[in-house]
């Protein structure tokens, strides 16, 4: 999902808050599941109605709605007023051509993360866009489609993880965030085994189609980074300066997701500078073999020029030519035409020209 | 409209206020309109004189006075007076090689924006300048010719959208900046498509019409940057500092146009850096072509120049030569030739020289 | 006067405060002017004698002397001595490989700037440095020849422009720099019409003068950068910190011309990436050229290459060559070395290298 | 260890504070030395089990225990829980692709630095993590392998060296970080012995071989710069900010250390500029080279070509050719083509082709 | 003296403080010069003891001593005891691989500066590190050779300069350091003639050697900037934090050689991006010579092999060729073959190949 230019400009013209599905991944149907948990106690449900996301009267703990699937601009607009949203916020979920940002509604945190996978039909990098609310005791989690890293979260929280069930909602967010940012560790990894083989490659015996793997990772790349750098100013702020939402026990694991964005970032930067190195190895191993094989041409012909005109020579009709009348000229000529191209390879040879 | 250096030399040596109207586009004859309206009335009229423009005594709502057509330097110096603009905001009205900026004079904001367009004709891009003079109570607006992104900000008002005919004057420079803004993605997003294009065509045959079209979207994306690279301060500016002209209702949306040209800036700059990888791959596959052509062509001969020897030998006028008197020689040079050269292509194969 | 080195270095191991004219410019005589105006007077003379430099009296207005050539340090002493200025100021106005710069020296403010012309003879540019001395009521100017842009100042000072007369010596400073920045327009646009003319030539026809002309606009464009930079960070802390000497209303004015002088700087960075571009190009189109030439010519070769060699063989002297004594054998070989022209020349054309 | 991508993908899924070692580097057996001493006294024990690394009751000074070998999990557990740290630090104490960092955990700070090396086998560089824990009257090391850069210290330490006896505990750490940075030298000397070397055989006679270890020089300096970078921000902060666990006395040390940190990270920047310039001029040398073979070749051939042809000319059958006949006609032509020959090398000579 | 790496490693592993002399070059033997001055006395002595370095009770003045010669540790210890200096300092002093650098060591400021000199002989650039302490009343500077700039200083002293008699130590430090950055501009100079005289020689003839020097310069340039880079936030921050250790009257002096670094840093700077240019000029000057040499060969080649191979066909021996017979056939094939060259030529020239 690497393209240039996202389609936003289907809304050009349209007022602010024009709930319109900027993004062409779609989840077939649109699917809600509430989870509801604290200290002692945790239930999960798929709601077909909105109106049952709502925590019941009297709940103390976190409510986690997931949305998979954001073309149902209903659906959306419904949470949105449920929850109080703001229709920007709204119109922020539904453009799936944002940058990772926070913003700070007041009443709630607005998060946006690209989650970044593997495609293993076509062998690319799938971006997809998850956007989170945090308030007060909910969290609001939206995907463009279904399937994600967030099964192993899910898995703790059915296992009691204490940790996970004792926090709160601010916590549950660091281990959305923290699942998505170990994906891009997953993704991160192949890539670079990706680039090692090439480079292996491309070490031992470059060929053109190791050029536009090369053109393919560094524009990967691009955009991996494009994807990942604003993260890094996102939970940046997030563990610092937006402390009303974000506990004091939770801030040291959000700056442990921050060193792990960091550790990703580098080695995007890395692997950018690995991948232009081997362009200019590409270049001079191509260029290197391209001159050895038209050296060693040029220099059979360089050979055979001098002889063929020795031939040429011994071959014209001049009726006073003593030499052809020779004997041993023939045999003469054959062992000087030898002798003269050994001693063109010696020279050659000495030159390092061979 | 993408020329280096704009011809502001020609006000060289004139006192400041001095107004000259520097560019090159006129609009046919300036046109003033003037729009009046409040959350419960709305009118819209084109005025002939300069003096209709003011508000009449009393009226509370936004008045938004758009003028198309900078050159009668007449109008703007009126327009000035009436609403006691500075003469250097006239002047840089006028002047439109300006960048992007925001001026405080105290009284009123004053901020100039680029309006880009794709041209149908030349395919160009087409900078516009377009001014905004933001007061208690009043927009300003001047463009440089008629036809505009603003059409859809004035069907909403007359449409009643309760957002807009609520908001007050800094709601609707929010309003029309959206407008600009959602201009660029419409022009990014063909640029986008022109790019992607060209890259299939550079992948799978490049040209050397390929290489001016590269150096063309370069150029492009050159002036786009740097006509959207000051924006972005200025938005930046006007949601944060200047709160006087700002409520902070609109801040919001102030922020969601921030957002959207960092979006668009980014995107110019990821274009960029396909297009400098373009080049790269366009240089390479062009060297490689030309590589393979003149290998080809150089074992051609290589293959040809022994035989051609040989032929000579078998020329030359010797008495001696018993070889020419045997019965199987001129077989079996032939043989031997053909062996030869089957020989030097199985090496050549084999060096994966062919 | 693009040298990379100037010969600062004369002054070397000398004591600070040496007054050494360090440059190679000089007028034939140093020349001082001195106006004096308020907003109902105004004089101008050309003075002989230092001394008359100084205001009479219970003058109440602004007094500009202005100094063409600066290579007399004896009248520069003088100036020194009786206006109080620091003697490394007065170093430093002799010293001409300065950069713009604003020192403070608490009771007047030292400006260095840079002006640029295009010298007609050898279509260059020319650096001049112009040094402002801004006290209370006074402005000392001095320049390292003589004319320059400051005539269209002084008619307005003689035509009475209330601006300019009313206006303090800040103002008066503020109308020098902009007539200084006007001039970097002037330039700025002629080197711009060079670069695209010089552009067109690359795209149609480029030739080794284009390389030579490249190089030699990005070495003009590298010192015109050098001379400009500075200066908006000069022209930034006039505007803001230096509010003794700065009055409130001149303000606008500064940031005018700081405004325009980020103009010139984007223009000359614009024209840098588009020299580098046209650089690209040029090799690129050279390359071109010279691998089509090659190509054509190697295609000639490989063509007549194995015709050559069956002329060869026929013109062996084999006894016993059966095609020899076949009557139609000499025009069937040419009909078979035509046909194989043929279509060694259609296959070429196939793999479109022809 | 200059994998791109380290392994943490491992880790993806799990809750945080998973203890799972992430490296590929195992000490046999996890070996932990526990060190006590002050002004006085000194002892040095190696434990078998964990608890005996607390200090005895009422013991007055330093106490340092190191831990080498980090994959037995249960070891650092342990250790944590006696020392109370959190649980996030001893899962960065496994994961061995962190980067260079100072947390500040309110009791005790927590650093990583990088340990370089060389390793005599391969000649590469080997990464090592290094992790400290300072707390109130103990250090706590752990290292990923056995044997360090920490044996001088040990035998300052054993020898009462007073200062760092005297020291408390920041100052051991002071004296470990500067074992470390020193090892950097030592790296750096050797690799900048290499790259001298290496210039020195780029500019002699420039082989493929030399590409290679440009090549993977630079990757090396990549890697290098990769793992300091960090580490001056580290100590910078630890010199400034930190004041409750560093001693003022200690702190011009740490600016010792950290000085010594940006004459390494200097000296890297300038190797890396200096390969950057070894590429370019070997690939100059290689196009030379290159050019003055095929000119050579070229030129014999250019010179034998026509004498070819007029050896033709005179091997033609015409029953009507003059010249044939001619008695001296034979060495004649020989003297002709002796005399174009010598006029074209004498040509080629003067156009400095040879 | 431009080495990588400097062997500090040999120092690895040893306590702070221990003194030793990292460095390659000796005075041969250290010599100690002290000078004591105020407005009205002058003494200039040599020591042979440290112990006399010291000013004798009551001296009201400026006490300098200068070292030449840093390789006598115990000098440099027993000087250390005396002034009181920090044994890190002293370690600094002997390290003559540091960075330029200030510290503020509460009793004394410590500078570390580079000084730049021509070497006559080797025509190469030498640095010396030169040491300042600056205390109250007294100055100390330690140089690792004898021979420096510090002579015109010396004689204004002796000369009895007012302004640096009547300084304090403050003062005396301003006028070293502006000897060295004086220095800067001897060397810049030097190098800017040889930079200015490499670019005519590039442009007009450029051979190989030309690129060795290319490559000879950028690397000076890089040493050269490395060396004089952190200068400029020594200085800035002498002037303008550190008060208690300089006085008022003298910033603006101190400011002055802050302009004069800031001066010699642009001029590397532009140096850096003129040599970086004429690399592009060398290689393009290079392949467009080799280009037009390989061009008029192959024209040589592509001209005479049509004529070779008209000249076989005719030197044939096939029995009916017809034209064998004919009178004028051997004229008119000559005649159509000059009429074959000098079409082919015509066709050349109007294609510009020629």
């Amino acid at each position: 999902m690497t393209r240039l230019a996202q389609d936003i400009s289907r809304k050009a013209g349209m007022p602010p808050g024009s709930l319109v599905h900027v993004g062409g991944r779609k989840a077939e149907q649109a699917r809600i599941t509430v989870v509801r948990y604290n200290e002692t106690h945790y239930e999960e449900s798929e709601v077909a109605d909105v109106s049952e996301c709502l925590p019941p009267e009297g709940f103390e703990g976190v409510t986690w709605v997931n949305v998979d699937g954001i073309h149902d601009t209903g659906i959306l607009q419904r949470i949105g007023e449920m929850f109080g949203l703001h229709h920007l916020l709204v119109e922020d979920i539904l453009n799936t051509g944002q940058r990772a940002k926070l913003d700070n509604y007041g009443d709630y945190l607005f998060l946006v993360v690209k989650d970044l996978s593997r495609c293993p039909e076509s062998g690319g990098t799938v971006t997809e866009q998850i956007s989170f609310v945090l308030g007060h005791g909910y969290v609001l989690s939206f995907q463009e489609i279904e399937g994600d890293g967030f099964d192993p979260v899910r898995q703790r929280l059915r296992d009691g993880n204490p940790r996970l069930r004792g926090g709160g909602a601010d916590y549950l967010v660091y281990a959305l965030l923290d699942a998505v940012v170990d994906n891009y560790f997953v993704v991160l990894e192949e890539l670079g085994e990706r680039i090692e083989d090439l480079e292996d490659d491309v070490l031992a015996d470059p060929g053109p189609e190791d050029l536009h793997q090369i053109h393919e990772l560094r524009r990967e790349m691009l955009f991996f980074r494009r994807s990942i750098w604003p993260l890094r100013e996102v939970i940046n702020r997030m563990e610092r300066g937006e402390s009303r939402f974000v506990a004091e026990e939770t801030q040291p694991y959000l700056r442990d997701v921050y060193d792990h964005t960091i550790q990703v970032i580098e080695t995007v930067e890395t692997a950018r500078e690995m991948l232009a190195g081997m362009h200019d190895i590409y270049l001079s191993a191509i260029s290197n073999r391209m001159n050895s094989v038209m050296k060693v041409l040029t220099i059979i012909s360089t050979i055979f020029i001098p002889l063929t005109f020795l031939a040429g020579v011994y071959g014209m009709n001049f009726h006073f030519m003593p030499e052809l009348r020779w004997t041993w000229a023939y045999p003469a000529l054959w062992a000087f035409m030898i002798a003269i191209s050994l001693l063109m390879l010696a020279i050659f040879r000495r030159k390092k020209w061979l």
